[in-house]
């Protein structure tokens, strides 16, 4: 019954999409998942933490938090599981998170130690694939962003980078930022800017706090 | 002699970086290394081409063009080998190389199947961490662009332009843009831009032709 329930549940997460119902029975049996539970308001890894394992959110919202570099602003993000956090963090340069993860409601989540994720990509090749293609396409998308199209109004600038500054195009956001640090970024005066974010509020795409922008709905600013 | 050849060339290559001496050899003998010469003027690969085969670059000058989506400007760089083309392409969404490789002198190059990359993958660890940290490292640095300090200086942001839109930070680069065009990308007046770019030529650091803009090497720009 347990078993069923840990089929079921790396089905959904990209990294065991497509491997058959046999291999799922041998990789639950011989590998081994740290399963654990994290209560609401407790951090799952924090900005700075060294990745030595991949966490998998089974279920609960999550709250994702990223900080600019110079901590002139953050921006949240709300996630539900099924996901992974950060895979991108495992190999390469720099092998720490970089986004704050907090469980908003009690999260199941289990890890893969690092080496446990060199075996199973070494035992089956479709979670090697799965694991070259989840790399490659976040990689493509964030190396195709300078070649985007310019955006033509101001609007659009403020838009573009709310998008730049999230990992999934879609779902609430909060960006805690200042007006005229907003200003700086999309090269524009404050006073513009306050204009266009006024408008996006009457179009009721946003709603405008002190130091706060809250968009319900990135997907609509997008279209 | 030959296969001595092959082996100094590979281990200059990340992919078979750390690679032993002897896992080399079985390699050497046991791999469908696809050898060619491309003559000067021709192109290794073009913009759109499907990427089924990683493609080595052994030596040679190679120009790098990339093309932004609406067709407004394009960017030229020199790469001389070893190198990879494109490594990111050959798994993920979007499997088409996104810029024109051209030959400038003969270059020697080989590749590598996709079947054969996954198959070596499969038998040398180090490859395959080789291959995880290279979409890795290339997938961070990526992500991490839009949270850098936004540019003070209009002469600074223009400069952000110009590191964003190439591959490596150091070297010579070409941007056959027009002046308005930079304008819009960085959210300033034709004018100003203008001036800045004046003062850029004036400190010898770019030169400035109708529609094109030198820049003998970018990593002067970026101290």
């Amino acid at each position: 019954m347990k078993e069923l329930q840990i089929y079921n549940n790396l089905l959904q997460l990209p990294l065991f999409l497509g491997i058959s119902k046999n291999d799922i029975s041998l990789i639950v049996a011989h590998t081994r998942f740290n399963f654990s539970t994290i209560r609401a308001g407790k951090d799952i890894v924090k900005e700075g933490d060294p990745c030595h394992e991949l966490f998998f959110i089974l279920n609960g919202k999550v709250e994702i938090k990223t900080v600019s570099d110079d901590g002139s602003y953050y921006v949240t993000e709300i996630s539900e599981g099924p996901s992974v956090i950060q895979a991108n963090r495992l190999f390469g340069l720099h092998q720490r998170y970089t986004r704050t993860y907090k469980a908003l409601e009690d999260c199941k989540l289990f890890s893969l130690d690092k080496k446990e994720v060199l075996r199973l990509s070494d035992q089956f090749v479709i979670f090697r694939i799965n694991i070259l293609n989840l790399l490659s396409m976040e990689n493509q998308r964030y190396e195709h962003r300078p070649w985007k199209k310019v955006p033509q109004t101001l609007e659009d600038k403020i838009t573009r980078f709310f998008e730049e500054h999230c990992i999934y195009p879609a779902g609430p956001k909060t960006f805690y930022i200042k007006m005229n640090q907003l200003a700086l970024e999309v090269n524009d005066s404050r006073l513009d800017v306050s204009r266009a974010l006024n408008n996006m509020q009457d179009a009721q795409r946003l709603t405008l706090y002190r130091g706060r922008i809250f968009i319900p709905a990135l997907e609509k600013l997008l279209m």
